[in-house]
């Protein structure tokens, strides 16, 4: 095979490829020389994971990458029918991810638990006002999304005491299928969402799903901005019909200034970092470098993603 | 053995000792009359356990209390020398909150990893600034106080994957000794103090101690406000010589409006609450409800405090 060329749709800081030299023909691109590029690559990284220009610039019929990798875990922000229909393989950065995520998500529902916010409020205000917090141990979690992603959430919770229940697109050992989903929801504590966007959850958080919760329910979202109807969260905190919720990913990101979530009564609203630990960066770089050294070599790819589900099919 | 008399120092709200009825005569008092009627009580009850009063209204000689009980893991602000010289027996509330402090040093250490109390301020300025943050998992701890709280606080730290080390008063299976806690404090990431206040303990945290740690360590205290120098803290945070600390617990409290502390940069204050979840109170009242009457029944103590010591020695 010839040496192979790698367009990398590039942000900054730029990934660490130096492992490729003389083993690929990397070349860089923005959004803007995309689709002039992309019919000259025989492998594409989406590196810049926020960019939704791939769906734009795809050659449908045309000469294409024979492959793409997203530096992300999800897959939503790229996919097109014109991809999904073509015969490139598609792959992501599953298991980069899911360790971070799920201490996030414990550091969320600790800091709701033990009443945080009103802390750090009150010591603003230099008030010293001593609450009663909650246990967490004892409580009920149902996680949607039964990935790598979730299944790492509900070992975590797990081992805070946290009677956790997994729900995914099909019911299996360990995982509860989507019928079950209003019966789970309707005892939670604690419902976190950390499954991809597809066609099927898109908006599943909506009025009506808020409304099965308990008043004392608290809501976490570490999936995908689009997942929930933000409107009726907030309508649903405003109106107390579930106790608290943290936004780690947002509909529209960066969240504008003059967005009225920023201001939503018993919302945290986090800038989509909740898998961003130190050093995540190598980490999804090296996972890359990984990755095409077997491609390359003719081995077969890890994190095939299934291109009609929009994930990677796992157990 | 005739009726005895259960004199409770009073704080509100006041505790259910409804099963006592017809079994104690039960008289209630504040501070003021507590030297008064102390000589002719068989068993005090401190259910305000933030006062110091027992202190200055403790008969010496004279008739006193048989069993002294405090609902409270601590009893610094009682113990004195004649009540220490006494016959009396001094019990405790040990048990009733390892398990929420232990989930509340979590919820601490969690914030301070993912740097929620910076999420939370830019909220407040409607920003969105990505950050990364830390893992937790493969981090260090070291928690002083091999106590039931400290033991819980090492379960739950080891839980989320933080190689944990316990100090305590004297080496023993699983427990170092106070000679290897400078070399422990040196390689910790999280230093937690959950020690009682006692001679040994008392100013333990100071500069030289803080000089110890690693410029990335971050230290908790839900033992005791006077186990720290707290201006000494303030310094080492100032001086970014620790990159973080939490006090749930001050030398004053409640800690004055006009206290340094609340403006500490990375320091969160929280008002003395880390043990206390919801149905705290009662949990209080149910054990002590437990111990009076295996004490009236004439069967053995738990939590019989080392008077010298100043708390109840374990294993």
């Amino acid at each position: 095979m010839s040496t192979p060329t790698l367009l990398v749709l590039d942000a900054e800081p730029l990934p660490r490829l130096g492992r490729l030299t003389g083993r690929a023909r990397i070349e860089h691109t923005d959004e803007a020389t995309l689709a002039e590029r992309l019919p000259h690559a025989d492998v594409l990284l989406v590196w810049d994971f926020t960019s939704h220009a791939v769906r734009g610039a795809w050659p449908g019929d045309g000469p294409r990458p024979r492959w793409v990798h997203t530096a992300s875990a999800g897959v939503d922000h790229l996919m097109c029918p014109e991809l999904a229909a073509s015969d490139t393989v598609v792959t992501n950065a599953r298991g980069v991810f899911d360790q971070p995520i799920a201490e996030y998500v414990a550091a969320l529902v600790l800091a709701m638990a033990k009443d945080l916010p009103t802390t750090l409020r009150l010591q603003g205000e230099r008030t010293w006002r001593h609450r009663e917090s909650l246990r967490v141990a004892g409580t009920r979690a149902c996680v949607v999304g039964s990935g790598p992603i979730g299944r790492a959430i509900a070992r975590t919770l797990e081992a805070l005491g946290v009677t956790t229940a997994l729900v995914g697109r099909t019911a299996r050992t360990g995982v509860h299928g989507p019928q079950d989903l209003d019966r789970l929801l309707a005892r939670a504590d604690w419902v976190v969402a950390a499954a991809p966007l597809t066609d099927d959850t898109r908006g599943m958080f909506d009025a009506r799903r808020f409304g099965v919760m308990q008043p004392s329910a608290r809501f976490v979202n570490v999936g995908r901005g689009q997942l929930v109807v933000e409107d009726d969260l907030a309508a649903a905190l405003t109106g107390r019909r579930i106790a608290g919720a943290a936004l780690d990913v947002l509909s529209h990101e960066p969240l504008p200034a003059d967005s009225p979530l920023w201001r939503v009564p018993d919302l945290i609203v986090s800038p989509h970092m909740s898998g961003d630990t130190v050093g995540w960066r190598d980490a999804l770089g090296a996972q890359f470098v990984e990755m095409f050294e077997s491609w390359a070599a003719g081995g077969p790819l890890a994190n095939v993603v299934d291109k009609q589900r929009g994930y990677v099919p796992g157990h």
